[in-house]
């Protein structure tokens, strides 16, 4: 049996972790969490990942977690279409594109979407809960991240610099599919399952930097994603929990 | 042909896919780029590199770099023993600690090392000669990290940070390998080729912070690491270009 621990909407690493399960033709049973009810930190899924971090897969009983390895994970333990590449250096390429997608910009992007969605999202809460809540957080590291989020205190230095590799990262992967259909390989693979799930929403987010006049070819990924069978069945799953923002600074 | 260019003292990444090759025995031609003569910047890697990032391997005539894709490349291209588990939740967890060791806990070991070690390194030229220099670093990122540590602008918290993102790391090694032999899985694996390159210099570096009193089972590993084959004749093709020094604060 597999099951997935997860978070709505699916995006960043639930998602990224929820499609390739999808792509690959895996069935899985949904067990999704409440970020706003901050079930991961309850100890049900403590029990599960003592970090408190989502998503994560059982598998047979087993629990696996963490987003790039998961999904070679599934990619090697499941029959099912091959979401790497067979050629091994576009293997590594893929390999190169993924960890680009969710460690350099992603981080960046998280930043800046942390800084704006943290202080809403627990923000009708009493600042005595939401200490509390914070101090639950295992990791150490996340702690301080969220601490900082909420109290607003990312260095401004630091956001700039997000900001500034955002910028960097639309120019490299536009410059990357105007040369070819797939962003790390001749083929679809998890590098492309990644890109959507950690940069795909910013053409709806962040339209005066991702559209059709400065990223054409972008765009063309897009919807060439959306129409996938398992994109469109993630999208009919996936529930926002908030209107379209926007979430880089012009 | 497989041909390494690579920076002297192995370490890091240089010396993680360096050891990867010697370990599973495939000859390479050495490439050795002078760091301190910022050879990586000159015309000739360039063409190879345009990041200008050490190492790179040329397999047949064609580029590959970054380290973790690196090594998985090495092992899954050539024959000789298997560096990955075979069982599929363990290379799951090898890919997962791969990625704590390099990106977690190396990033903050080279912040701490970067700042101590860039002023020194390019001490001796004129100011100009150095701006100069790091002008010509292709990456943003790495020309804005090697203009801080030059400078001595990183911030302090940020430091602070680093050394306390180390201390974390050192006790998570230790008490994995209370438990079992090998970092990742029930066998030696990239990981532990990782782990050597990035961290294993600490027992020389920072003895009051790795020790056989604080980190014996750590200890042990590192003996087990260095009677390896491969391992010593790393150590054997290996140039100190400077004395040991501290490198973490205690």
């Amino acid at each position: 049996m597999v099951e997935l621990y997860f978070f709505q909407p699916l995006g960043s690493h639930s998602g990224r972790v929820y499609l390739t399960l999808l792509e690959k033709g895996v069935e899985f049973v949904e067990r999704e969490l409440s970020g706003r009810e901050f079930e991961q930190l309850d100890p049900p899924y403590l029990a599960i990942n003592p970090k408190g971090q989502v998503p994560a897969l059982v598998h047979d009983g087993r629990v696996l977690t963490e987003g790039a390895p998961l999904c070679e994970y599934i990619d090697e333990a499941f029959p099912g279409p091959a979401l790497r590449p067979a050629d091994l250096r576009e293997r590594c390429n893929m390999r190169r594109w993924s960890r680009f997608i969710d460690s350099d910009l992603g981080r960046a992007l998280m930043m800046i979407h942390w800084n704006r969605i943290v202080p809403e999202f627990v923000g009708r809460r009493p600042r005595a809960e939401v200490d509390a809540l914070i101090a639950r957080v295992p990791d150490p590291d996340r702690r301080r991240a969220w601490r900082s989020a909420y109290l607003q205190q990312i260095p401004a230095g630091d956001l700039t610099e997000s900001h500034r590799r955002v910028a960097g990262g639309i120019e490299r992967i536009e410059a990357t599919l105007a040369r070819q259909a797939w962003i790390a390989a001749s083929q679809f693979s998890l590098a492309d399952i990644d890109l959507l799930n950690f940069y795909g929403f910013l053409a709806r987010w962040a339209p005066d930097l991702v559209n059709e006049t400065s990223t054409p070819y972008t765009m063309e990924w897009i919807r060439r994603m959306e129409e996938r069978p398992a994109v469109r069945q993630m999208r009919a799953r996936s529930r926002l929990v908030r209107p379209p923002a926007r979430t880089a600074e012009g």
